[in-house]
């Protein structure tokens, strides 16, 4: 695939601090909203937001599909029913209007002025309606760590593991964006079998380093979209902490799944980069075996290298990275996922966010959660402060960041980011 | 409480047919359409339709704290949105629009021409908007003869299940009106563990015969809602069959729980029943022990006795009905099953629907599946035909009816039917 936006050798006029996450290669959408104006679309691109209202309204967006209302918007939603192929020619566009070749918006400093705002300035939203949230389960060292720590190393994955992509429904109202503090969940939880349940603030409260993709309107109901169908319902991709509850879980989930010990909070990161804008990073899967049924068969490289790191700030010290993994590690790809989720005819709709489940890597400082980080509680980790952890705090930040990199560009995804309050 | 619209002795100047589930003391909710309009709200009167949008038109609703496009509207979500004090005036005023005594539109049958409508001539819609699916696992009976069937009948209730409200969120994309055919659903199972999976139709579809209710919007993130509070946040109830496909569940379910063996269609009834109109039939719910905690402790009768059937019509012959069931037989009521859902901070949404779960009775004729009255497929039911059923097979059509019923009135919910067509 040739994409425009994505070639290596396309510069800004705009300054791009060194290692930024957002060149002029990536231009990742979020809404955005300056003190007294509504929210709307931006592009992120350097320390800046392209605000595409005012790009629209000043004629630039004269030759896309699109109308003022896609980008006079709360959320993405609006825009990304225009389709993938519509998508396309914006960011191409917006990158040719960045481009230090053109001086379209270049030469008209005034225009400039109205369109590009500082990101430090803005309050970043909630960037998509989301109507319906799904949460896999595909990467195989955390699958195997969870089967080790709750039933036999020896069999630590279960038998439906490598057949299919496990994942269950989510929570999608409950779904926040990165910055907003979440309180410590309160539930019931049985901390000793002999006893009778007990209710009260979590005392084993966990992140999940995870990767969400958000998907492009779908086919009706009954219909299926397959593996090499996938991508081009695919808008993009985002960080996301799945928040988990250990004691409110291990008490709840059996036999339907996890529920209260994951519907308190979820966070997202505030920057959708486009699928297309990763399309340079794509690597080769695991082999998988046993072979899976065809329908969940694929052709080319349909995984993605994302560096991923998870840190915890506590409050008056500096954070300490916990985790690095990567995204490749997964088992399934987005592919497989979408494919197994529409097989018996299950509908997608514009905005519907899919997160991948926990992404451990092989190695000890690769694993995503701190279930298995201090691996159910034995092991602890020490902060900057001195102090240790097991779970997460009151009053502890946890910040996930990601960006895929090659020799010549770096895409960023920002960070998703969360400060944890006591309990109500 | 003292709801006017509810008085018994009320008497409406239109026809209502014997056993009608819709009398003037009922008055449900409902999107519907004629052909060439848009779908818009309509109240359910006898073999009628009320269309509000032109009895807002007309002048008659100039009292109610609505707007037109409440009523002109593709679901009921903007109306609902107003909250449960304002629907209360709303109800009352049809109630005395429609009531015998009252000559305001009674005494004007061109204006009333205008508004009444045969519910022969319209199409029924999807009335909601639903943001979150939430599907609970409350009835005794049902959860006692899944333990029997699938794990051991000494211990067949799992430890958690008399401390919480069990449940799960399912996938509100795939819920369809009533009348909607669907098509059985593929995918992965395992017919034999000693072989691997293999694809195709699911052979074991199945019903569940389950109440949903639907709720206002509820408070923000972080806070919760109280068993006393619960009523105030809940508009009413709607009939709902949760399809099951057996195998493709059995397969996939561990540990996450259940997926693509539910996700594929969920039918909900056209007519949402106010809550105010079923509370003359609130009826003690059982003792609960073990004693529950006290966040999910409740005062007063909570749960509803509604009169249910589901019966199978196969192609060419009538219908057969094969359960008998009642809603007065959960366990847990919605205030509890509320309660818990929102105890951890969890927010729920304006048009949020969530259902019972199987309702299952304590005598073989009343349980409320396929899987439980063919005890796993080891007896058979005879249809009208002569054909038996072990489960639904194509182009069989499954009607479920719900009415609460006492000695002056009759509050239905019509019906949720749907055919089954062939897989794809």
């Amino acid at each position: 695939m040739n994409i425009k936006a994505n070639n290596p050798l396309l510069k800004s006029w705009i300054t791009i601090p060194k290692n930024s996450d957002f060149p002029i290669q990536n231009l990742p959408f979020g809404i955005f909203s300056l003190e007294d104006e509504t929210p709307r679309v931006g592009v992120a691109i350097g320390s800046q937001i392209v605000d595409l209202k005012s790009l629209f309204e000043l004629g630039y967006l004269e030759e896309v599909p699109f109308e003022l209302a896609d980008f006079d918007a709360a959320v993405l939603n609006p825009m990304m029913l225009r389709g993938k192929e519509a998508i396309r020619v914006l960011r191409n566009r917006i990158s040719d209007l960045l481009n230090i070749e053109n001086k379209e918006l270049q030469g008209n400093p005034e225009e400039a002025l109205q369109i590009l705002v500082n990101a430090e300035d803005v309050e970043m939203h909630l960037p998509l309606y989301i109507g319906d949230y799904t949460d896999f389960y595909s990467s195989e060292q955390h699958a195997y760590n969870v089967g080790c720590l709750f039933r036999d190393p020896n069999n630590a994955l279960l038998p439906n593991w490598k057949h299919i992509p496990v994942g269950y429904h989510g929570r999608s109202s409950s779904i926040v964006v990165s910055g907003e503090p979440i309180h410590r969940p309160k539930g019931q939880k049985r901390p000793n079998p002999e006893e009778p349940p007990v209710f009260g603030p979590s005392n084993l409260l966990d992140f999940e380093l995870e990767m969400g993709f958000v998907t492009f309107q779908g086919k009706p109901l009954g219909n299926s979209i397959s593996t090499s169908e996938a991508d081009e319902y695919i808008f993009g991709m985002c960080l996301f902490n799945d928040w988990s509850a250990r004691d409110i879980q291990g008490w709840e989930y059996v036999p339907l799944g996890p529920f209260l010990g994951k519907n308190f909070a979820s966070h997202m990161g505030a920057w959708i980069v486009t699928l297309d804008a990763l399309e340079p990073f794509r690597v080769p899967g695991p082999i998988q075996k046993p072979e899976v049924l065809p329908y969940l068969e694929y052709k080319g490289d349909k995984h993605i290298a994302i560096n991923l790191e998870v840190a915890i700030q506590p409050e008056n010290t500096t954070e300490k990275v916990v985790s690095n993994s990567n995204y490749k590690y997964m088992y399934w790809n987005m592919n497989q996922q979408l494919a197994h989720h529409s097989v018996n005819g299950c509908n997608i709709n514009c905005g519907d966010l899919m997160a991948s489940g926990t992404i451990s890597g092989p190695e000890k400082h690769e694993y995503g959660s701190m279930l298995e980080i201090s691996w159910k509680g034995s092991k602890t980790v020490q902060m900057n402060d001195g102090s240790e952890r097991k779970f997460i705090n009151d009053n502890d930040t946890v910040i996930m960041r990601g960006f895929a990199q090659n020799d010549t560009t770096r895409i960023g995804f920002g960070e998703v980011s969360a400060k944890v309050l006591p309990a109500k």
